[in-house]
């Protein structure tokens, strides 16, 4: 950390701080020059957002040299490979999460299950508790649906994700599906990510749409932190000012995370763009970009969709996703 | 709702439109132009999030007419006035909430609530369970943190208003505090508003970083909807590409949110700014922009604080702002 | 476009809308509901700028159905391929555009000439007129360079791509250069467009980086409208409140500006990231995407570029990127 | 500036480093930690831009430590008063610059400056090239509006403030205006700036919609090294997610431009609102944030206007402004 005092700091403002870095254990190098004086403190960093510097008499600002994340962070491990059963998320193979927004119905789900998995989707995607923006929209088939998703797990041999938004529920997510899923929109919610981190299964962690990436690396230590290091990021678009399409999907996000931690990272176009016609694109950049997986919104019958409709493929469209998927996992020395 | 159809849309896919819009009970206007067919519906707007429309062939956007709000819309009631005990946010006084980011400790507490009332601070605020960006953060006293607003209470005649984080806590905190807060993370978590809109308390909505005015409406929707009518709007800054402070304060959405609702606005000038020095000014210009009070952060010793310090006023700023703002209550034709 | 009466609207407020709309030659639908009154306007989409409907009584809002371009759009043409000399923008082949931010000397322009153009590029790009944030920084060597860059032509068969920054040097820059750029910064240059839409040359418009797609398109419409139809549209990058990377590369702008438009798409990786190491995904996704083309920075020896060092790449990154671009072409159906 | 090593740089990496920083004149600290190596760089700032670091091996990132302007800081001079005649701005008066968008014809233009001028209006704003959207938009009266502008001023005895938009026209415009108006689209058009920074006339430097306020001080700092050093910043709303209004005004770049630098500010609410009924309270906000003026659009029949109609007061509306601003002044301790 480098702390810069003001061009008015005097002596006894330099005393205070160097006192107080002092008394919380940081080691001090001073250099006073003509314009500034700069104090480096070298410490624990998890402990920096204890210690409000900025608040004292004389100083400027206060620069962070090393990223506030330790477990999250490559210097803690080099690589890490999150295994669902027999999958590895983060090792040679792409996998595709693939199903409805919302879990709607036996017939809608079952239909979509068989549909995916023929066209080679490893994991089916499902929303039993559904966070809507309105609250006179369908709030999800909440444990009917998970049930549901269990029994085309059964049948098809897929693995299940399930978005988990209420620390109340986490055990009884849990129950059912192989991976819990922390929407954008709970990506800061504390006290579900400590719950969360309580559970042996791995989690699917999305970014939230205004989170930049140390803060989704944030949220990633929140969970492995409290216990839980299976971890797969996923970015699914952030909001900027174009509102043409939903989000703006940041596909440099794949390899700046990948980058600066050690977890698998996946994208869903689907929510980031809001429209089906742009998903194949986006899943064909987001490949090219270094990901490690897709999570894909599939309807058998999209304008009949209880939740985001307009977002999701047919099967015949999954389907020719996955046909492009493959050859671009070919020359990206993946595979599918 | 109007439904643009695309220029390639052909008489089947508007035939298929009309009747879905038709079973759904909208009543349709048909306009059909050389370069656009267009679709006018009218009906409950609150099922448009139902109906994806966009997913059907030949259906080029489809644009909102209302907003998707009702309870909170002017359109329902002209003008709410929240009562806490005996003030009233929304009426001709203006009230200011003060007090540090969290409790932590009887001392720290009491001299702050002392200090603050009688400077004129009508609530005093304080964090009992505080939602970190970093894991390894104080993260708030909890239950005892809570028992010390109460004894503040009862030694200063202030109201308390206090976050809550979690819908397990929900009755925790109820059962001390005099208000509610919606943090600006949670204003989306909608298991945690549900639980809110069941409590008879009056709550502060605090807007999300990255919401817009009108999903603020909705997150308010969803806690009149569920039976709690005493909302109190706050504006609390927006991430931007601006980051020489924390966010950049939206002082326009004060006029904007009154004038699409009835209920009251107050604004934190403290979390937006995040360096005590600029929370004068931006104060001065909430009351300005029409804001009906005020939430600011004040310890006795900012540079000590566990907990957003840099952003603290001390004792002596807070009381010279309170006399600035009696100025500014007088010309707007308000009183403190 | 369609107008929206308030709810307070009377009979008196609709009928000078409906005048004015009338004057200038729209046609009228008209529809009166509980509501809301609402009023469609047919007419010329490009005279809707000049009619301030929003500031006459009983008005809410203006919703334009229609996009505000005429000659960009899709209605006007299916598709263009844009030639410079033999090479063909939005034909099967993509088009690799290399080279430095700035032409520094003679031999560093022809040895990264050589290299890039061995490597496969078919366009040498490099800056004479730099537009910089500091009034202290490199602004380039002008027309010497511009020399430069015709002897590089020469000697390499490369076609040339230059920046114009001023309306005063739009002939000099195309007397030596085969494509003209106009940057980010300049999208909105009305007069800079309007002296370039005169001349007789193939232009590259980048995005603005706070530039909506729509936005973006209209100032190709300046172009063409004023007689250059030869436009090459680039994304570069926008910017967004993260800022690990210098710009958020919008890659949906890729799909979307091709399906509103009939023109060609680049990309540019390197101004958008402002770092070499995230060049290559980026350049990868940007062709999965189904750009036509790329804007590569490269130097011979970037630590010591005078400019945009740290996102250029050296010749030999460069050639292994071409390496892999030529694998993404053949799974997209194109070539290099 | 403090140059950060990355974990793997090794001793040749760092010596590089120190022999490119010496090279350049630059005194140097070197602070070898177990995590990081760091070196502390003291020398020029306006040459930082010129040494690419980042792109040498072993650099992680390079931290600068002062801000890159040097004539526009408040290290360089205290407190600025831009003079225009006899009207000071950035003295205890405040100066409300009004009119309407576009100099439409001599009627609306003397008929607007008679009224503001009685209202309280020291100078008088209009446009005679207007920079449009739309390539099919009024695009101004030209050198005609710029004689009208003249004959306004003769009359009522009103300063002038028009835009110049090319650097072509610059001494045409500088032949009528008192004061030239750089818009927030050409706010980093350096070329443009370069030639402003010759005239001897004031500027009113607007901030670009995506403009950080430091690259809004770094383009004062364009004017002033050109030797104009009579700057008068304007904050006129920026681009972010939100879009009910057409942009966000900042109001909090106010205080951070006065305490960034020494030059005056004022605020343009009418542009960054869009809507005239977020005029006043804007207006009013924008004063009690520490605004040194105002710059409102004024039309003496919005609906009629033939550019920004919406958001244009009427005279009587502007009245009623000024009478605020008044009492407003009176408790900032200012005068109108």
């Amino acid at each position: 950390m480098i702390v810069v005092m003001n061009n008015g700091a005097n002596r006894q403002d330099i005393d205070q701080v160097l006192d107080r870095l002092q008394s919380l254990g940081f080691k001090i190098h001073l250099s006073e020059g003509v314009e500034r004086t700069i104090i480096g403190a070298i410490g624990d960093k998890t402990i920096l957002n204890e210690v409000a510097l900025e608040a004292m008499p004389g100083v400027e600002k206060v620069v962070p040299i090393l990223q506030p994340y330790k477990l999250v962070s490559r210097e803690f491990k080099e690589h890490s490979v999150v295994k669902v059963g027999d999958l590895e998320f983060g090792g040679k193979a792409l996998h595709v999460m693939a199903g409805p927004c919302a879990v709607e119905s036996r017939e809608q789900l079952l239909e979509t299950a068989e549909s995916v998995a023929k066209s080679g989707a490893t994991v089916l995607r499902g929303g039993a508790f559904k966070p809507r923006t309105s609250p006179y929209a369908f709030q999800g088939m909440e444990e009917e649906g998970l049930k549901l998703l269990a029994e085309a797990r059964e049948k098809t041999g897929l693995k299940i994700v399930t978005e988990v938004v209420d620390p109340r529920n986490v055990e009884l997510v849990a129950r059912y599906s192989d991976i819990l899923q922390i929407g954008a929109r709970n990506m800061q919610n504390f006290f579900l990510l400590k719950e969360v981190a309580n559970i042996d299964k791995p989690v699917v962690l999305k970014r939230g749409q205004s989170a930049t990436v140390e803060e989704w690396l944030m949220a990633a230590e929140y969970l492995m932190a409290g216990g839980n290091y299976n971890v797969i990021l996923c970015e699914r678009g952030i909001r900027t000012f174009e509102t043409f399409l939903r989000n703006t999907l940041d596909l440099s996000a794949v390899p700046v995370a990948k980058n600066l931690s050690h977890l698998p990272v996946i994208v869903d176009p689907s929510h980031a763009t809001g429209k089906w016609q742009y998903v194949k694109p986006m899943a064909m950049a987001a490949i090219a970009a270094g990901a490690d997986g897709l999570l894909i919104e599939v309807h058998p019958n999209p304008a009949q969709a209880l939740c985001d409709g307009p977002q999701s493929l047919n099967p015949e469209n999954f389907d020719s996703l996955m046909n492009d998927i493959r050859k671009m996992a070919a020359i990206m020395d993946r595979s599918v």
